[in-house]
């Protein structure tokens, strides 16, 4: 029912959610914020439309292409439709919350837009569920928030969960302590995450060995932690790989059953990332049902603070589940008493109430897709449904 | 928390709901849907931007100068942000679900836009919860959205509740019943809205005894029901009242606690309106509820189809409603293990975890609005918070 059966009525990535998908996202969502606010996690909700520059700030720049610009007709000035949740938490939290105690605890869940879908992802309206942990640099503050994600998601039913902790800021540091130059050291990157060894090699050098190895940084968690301890690093860069291990150390005890990777060179997606990162896959399941990691969270008046967080994509998650459980429809025919209607809801039954008298109640009930029809006071079960 | 303290950073009518208020509004939301979806009303999902020409097709036109426009790069066609959803409804009646049974019960919660907020509203972006029922004429649907409406208020714990209904077509009724030319049967509508004894005898010349009397038709449901069978109405007024009768009667009969008002002539906000109509008060409380009422569902491609449904406001229920209880916070210091923070949230605790050791747990737990603190296995309640 998800799909839209007359595409000429909508614009190419709009859909209608219709029965029973809408009511099985919203009880989703529902179900992902009772999860993160149990763990603290006080539920905001900002506008779908703002200044423009807000929407900008810190990582909201990735997006600048994907906002839909408006005229304040009030202000005179541009206003956007928020594509990203994120910038908005930013501003909220360095302004409106800016005397709140670190850390500071907040989630969501909305729907953002964006200008154009992309091949993969045609949509242009998404529902994002998110959190964000602000103000605070622990190692425990990385693995809650990929415990609390992985948590909130098993609890809704996603099964074979895995996630992969990256971390985009190896490389960079890498190049910072050996003193290669900047340029030389974005095209390092992009050629370790082309996997193109005769480039890295070229590129790099002297420092060949230790690149080359870095294309083969990607495994499970005990693959690669044992393979970061072979690596000759200097100063900075071992200092993010001891941080690694302790945050994956700790996720590890907390969330036994998760299955952890690790990606110790992935820089994609997570250009505005500080720190580890990490994006959620489920076995079987095309695309990631989320993704986030340590950022620094920018405010449109270049308040800074650090921050980690995630968020989850409502689209990939509810393919992941199975789906909902119908509930039991009864037909009621004409001139039930409420009295009599109402206790079955309060039953958990859905009731459909008879508005005219018919000639024949079971035509009636099946035509109405009820699952069981009231006669002479009685449940009857009918037959096909 | 809900006022905007920043103005200057969000658009005029624009706003953050920050705790507790999102979070008690999603809440709400939820139990409303919770209430029609049991009363077998579907629950779907329009997306927030659409071709223009649909959110324009029937009722919409009415906000046709409230909808913020976008041109899609895709399509280069004009697009528009929602600024009702009814519009969007009657689209995927005659759609989608062109095929389904009627009648067919739909519902939906979300956010719509509009370009100026009113003097006495000055909000841009609203919270709106609705039902239709389509397809379907009978006076018992007339009571069905009624009562549901009210009952899933109640439900919510807004307290005493009023049903004001309307009866917009009596007027036009009457005009025709006594061949009276359309611009004076306008004239007369505006005069009778404005209570205006002397235009409207004016007006109405050899008819003035039954207009004038209709200046006095709005008052309990006792008083305006034995006024209008004092009314020497013509055949097709007649019928208007007759089906009134009905309606009110069933009404009171499924909702006895109900306060029911009546207005035989009031037509301000229902233009679009093609029979008993009605408006939700709360005592005490500012604004309305919510309104709705017997509509032609047209679609744009014009399938036309008999309607009636409500729509409730949330920045109004939320008014009426009781703050919402504070749930418990507990502290639970850095090391705790996740085993124990899962079982405290299992029973309905929200945890806060402490991610670095720090010298004084019970003063950490204070800075951080915490109710209570775990320390040395014990649950200690805090004094102050």
């Amino acid at each position: 029912m998800k799909k839209n059966g007359d595409k000429a009525l909508l614009p190419a990535g709009l859909q209608d959610l219709l029965m029973p998908a809408a009511a099985h996202e919203a009880e989703v969502v529902r179900r992902l914020i009772d999860c993160f606010s149990s763990e603290g996690y006080d539920r905001i909700k900002p506008p779908l439309l703002e200044f423009e520059n807000a929407l900008l700030s810190g990582a909201g720049e990735t997006l600048s292409n994907q906002i839909f610009r408006l005229m304040d007709p009030t202000s005179h000035r541009m206003m956007g439709l928020r594509a990203d949740i994120t910038p908005q938490v930013a501003r909220i939290a360095a302004t409106r919350l800016q005397k709140t105690a670190r850390p500071l605890r907040l989630c969501y869940g909305g729907d953002v837009l964006q200008v154009t879908g992309s091949q993969l992802r045609p949509e242009r309206q998404f529902t994002q569920v998110g959190g964000e942990l602000i103000g605070v640099t622990s190692d425990a503050a990385d693995a809650e928030v990929i415990v609390a994600a992985a948590s909130a998601l098993e609890n809704v039913g996603v099964k074979d969960l895995s996630v992969d902790i990256n971390l985009p800021t190896l490389v960079p540091a890498i190049a910072a302590d050996l003193s290669i130059e900047p340029d030389l050291a974005r095209d390092l990157r992009v050629a370790l995450d082309r996997k193109d060894a005769a480039e890295v090699e070229a590129l790099a050098g002297k420092h060949a060995t230790l690149f080359l190895k870095l294309l083969h940084a990607a495994g499970t968690a005990e693959e690669i932690l044992s393979f970061a301890r072979t690596l000759d690093l200097p100063g900075t860069a071992r200092r993010e790989i001891d941080r690694l291990v302790a945050v994956v150390e700790l996720v590890r005890v907390q969330a036994p059953k998760l299955t952890v990777t690790l990606d110790l060179v992935e820089h994609r997606g997570f250009e505005y990332h500080t720190g580890i990162s990490f994006i959620f896959f489920a076995k079987g399941v095309r695309g990631e049902l989320g993704r986030g990691g340590r950022y620094n969270s920018v405010s449109v008046d270049n308040i800074v603070e650090p921050a980690t967080g995630f968020t989850l994509f409502m689209d990939t998650v509810l393919r992941a589940l199975p789906k909902p459980k119908i509930a039991r429809r009864i037909f009621l025919p004409f001139g039930t008493r409420r009295e009599e209607s109402g206790a079955f809801r309060a039953q958990g039954w859905i009731t459909i109430s008879g508005l005219e008298p018919v000639k024949d109640d079971r035509a009636e009930a099946l035509r109405l897709s009820c699952s069981h029809l009231l006669e002479g006071g009685h449940i009857h079960e009918l037959g096909t449904n």
